[in-house]
């Protein structure tokens, strides 16, 4: 391995794309929300790539727009991420597989359990994304007028990531005896029931899947409110964020490290991954082109509202083919003028019309690296070298176009430089990211856990460890042992 | 095809198998409860021999039984239905693949779109097992302290069908215009928002996802006690059940089909599958010895304890290796008598020692079928032409060894007399069992859908689609228009 620091690469994906107007690029699947096949093609192209992960971004609801919008959006609908990686993980062995899965409108048993069995699936590369769910949609299909509170959410958050950690705790790495000669299966003074109560969750346990291979899947955070940068720096391994610019990047990464090193944890046990969209192309001014026309592909009606939004005024009634007025004829706003501002600097940058503009609002503003491999490969680089980076949660522009540009030609350049593997080292998403398997709390020296090593140190002489165990107890009744097929469903 | 009536099959399984002893038996996989590979081979083996489907059991707690029961169960652990079954629809192409889910411990939204799911994945393979979950201990898993009453949880049930099929209507067939020229994705005008508000569930919709393959996926449903029957009846397609006897079996079928009658359903449109543990051998005494050796796998500390519970008494009193006393002989009991009354039965019928009684009821003590391909092939005709079953819901006494005595010796002899499939005629898990697509109840005319037919008829000349129809409403924000990377999670 190259003595560089390494980059980290995850696909951070939606069936057809995150940009509303890449259904409508040449080549494009517009029938990727439901047809498995693409997905697969994605996958295992990204996988051949040797990217660490493939991350499924999700929703809880159809997003709230008006039908101009909504007509022209394949957002619309997608795969559910723990069906769809499950499938996913049988057509691929080594590439991490990251679900979103809400804190807000599920359940810590069932979410333990899901990404534990995923995880058992998958041969140790499953990874929660958790997410406290911001779009207020997604209450009302969960029997709630209103959206639950951000601050309610946040702290629900971090005790549900108590629960569910305690919960694939449950049992011990070596809990299960399966002795045929002596017909003991399970060591039951290796089993540990949790019986939380908190604030927010009561919930029993022990759970009723063996510990995950990765101990724990990888937790995956976004957020980056205040709450959100805590929760991360207390529980995430890889965070996900969306810094406009290298030295956002440098101050955000620079405050979680240092807020997960005051949580006392080791600053190197969580990755910074800004997304960016990357648009790979043979010339720069062919990138720029393609992404001119990706912007031209959503459609007026829906990108120029984007483009009212974030000028805070009524877009529709300027020349779209025209250039922005200046900022003194713009009329007066009460929405934030800082985003007001870097529409106008972006504007003058690109030289774009309003049309162009209103595309890029419409379909994707967010950070992008938009050049040939050798111009992208430097400012990956150096976003690495200035300490903004651990690596990339990359966006594509359009699918399968964008995608093999990017392993096709980004790739390659990235491990010439020495910069990314040439070959998974490990078979885990913990071994791909260089994360260690985290302890088991009920039954491991937490000393001995502390430098990745996988072996199970057994209850009896580990003081911490005794103290924080409860035995499962049997609870006096002998029903559940009889066997009648009704039990059983 | 046979002009006979024809028989169904599916596969009931847990990992191990539902005996308690069998993880113990010769040539069996104890780690199949995470070990994916023998999963696959025992799907794989079921799809060559073109059984209707693929059923997963599922528990939301680890069973509460005393410590000396619990160390010898395999069922303590399992992986999560939903994972499962994504990962085996990979590596099946025709098999059904039904997964059970809890109506008490879950949210409509969420399984309406996990079935939805995995029905596309599986190109219309899906069935849901909808349960309300009788264990106990599940309830403290989701923050109760006590178990929800089961007429309460019957009420939920048949409400919660009512939402997730609604859900499943949210899109009509037709309503993925995807048409790259005019930038038009879906039909506004063919998506339909629920907005459920009822008793225990309120749910706005639409559901994030196209309407399933199969219209909705199969409803499979278990329970028999008196709202068991009528859930079954007003929704199922396919009832497992548990019959002691042909005798009742032929009961329950002529209930069951009654209730669906009266409800105005067609009650060839549900179809009754009792479970029936197959043990096959070349001869009806191997078969028989077979069954002992595998009920003295169950050990004897938990078998004791299933016996006692049937009779009503200590059974760790009697002498192991005797016979079961008399009625007379036996401790008076406030337990039930019909119990009681079938354990004496059933000892005297075949002649077995108190310690293989115990075996019996610790291991599996339902209906089972002990003989060779020829008796139970009889068997099952006999219950087939005695309108006492449509098919059955088979269990394996042990794996793998059960299971390929059941594909390679019973089902060709069911197929040579002509009451069993030899190709799959569909690819749907309809198809295989003979039940129509449900109409869309926003966007289809019920007559038209009646007779099975696939065409979809639009709105606009259905009075009655039309009437319930709601269309999806802007609500006046643009807000989610915008693009930005952290509304995707």
């Amino acid at each position: 391995m190259s003595s560089k620091k390494q980059l980290h690469l995850t696909a951070f994906m939606r069936p057809v794309s995150l940009h509303t107007g890449a259904w409508r690029y040449p080549g494009s699947y517009p029938d990727a929300n439901f047809n498995l096949k693409h997905l697969m093609s994605f996958i295992q192209a990204l996988e051949a790539a040797k990217f660490d992960a493939f991350f499924m971004a999700d929703h809880l609801a159809v997003l709230n727009m008006p039908v101009e919008a909504l007509k022209r959006s394949h957002t619309v609908t997608s795969f559910e991420p723990f069906t769809l990686l499950s499938a996913l993980s049988q057509v691929t062995s080594r590439i991490g597989l990251a679900a979103t899965a809400s804190t807000t409108y599920d359940e810590p048993y069932h979410i333990a359990r899901r990404f534990a069995s995923l995880d058992h699936l998958s041969d140790g590369r499953a990874a929660w994304n958790i997410v406290t769910t911001g779009n207020p949609e997604s209450s009302k299909n969960f029997g709630l007028d209103e959206h639950v509170q951000h601050s309610e959410r946040y702290k629900r958050a971090r005790e549900f990531y108590d629960v569910v950690t305690g919960l694939w705790d449950s049992f011990a790495d070596d809990a299960f005896v399966r002795d045929a000669e002596t017909g003991v299966y399970v060591d039951p003074e290796k089993i540990h029931t949790l019986n939380h109560k908190g604030d927010d969750l009561k919930v029993k346990g022990p759970l009723n899947i063996a510990r995950p291979v990765q101990g724990w899947p990888v937790i995956v955070q976004a957020g980056q409110s205040e709450p959100g940068r805590q929760l991360a720096a207390e529980t995430a391994e890889a965070v996900f964020c969306s810094p406009k610019d290298i030295d956002a990047g440098q101050a955000l990464y620079a405050d979680i490290k240092g807020r997960a090193k005051a949580a006392g944890r080791n600053p190197e046990h969580i990755k910074i991954l800004p997304a960016a969209m990357i648009l790979v192309a043979d010339t720069v001014e062919e990138a720029q082109q393609k992404r001119l026309k990706l912007d031209s592909l959503v459609h007026y009606d829906s990108a120029i509202s984007s483009l009212s939004i974030s000028l805070g005024t009524d877009a529709s009634k300027f020349d779209p083919d025209g250039s922005l007025p200046s900022e003194d004829e713009l009329p007066a706003t009460n929405a934030s003028h800082t985003s007001r501002a870097s529409v106008i600097a972006l504007a003058k940058s690109e030289g774009l019309t309003v049309r162009q503009l209103a595309g890029r609002y419409g379909g994707y503003a967010g950070l992008a690296f938009v050049g040939t491999a050798e111009s992208i490969a430097d400012e990956m680089e150096r976003w690495l070298d200035a300490d903004a980076a651990d690596g990339f949660t990359v966006t594509f522009p359009f699918l399968p176009e964008g995608l093999e540009a990017v392993t096709q030609k980004l790739v390659p350049e990235l491990q010439r430089r020495g910069v990314f593997r040439t070959e998974y080292e490990g078979s885990t998403l913990r071994e791909h990211l260089g994360l260690p398997r985290p302890v088991n709390r009920f039954f491991e020296n937490a000393e001995h856990a502390q430098n990745g090593e996988l072996k199970t140190v057994t209850n009896g002489n580990v003081k911490s460890a005794n103290n924080a165990k409860r035995k499962l107890k049997s609870e006096g009744s002998i029903q559940e042992s009889r066997r009648s097929s009704r039990r059983r469903v």
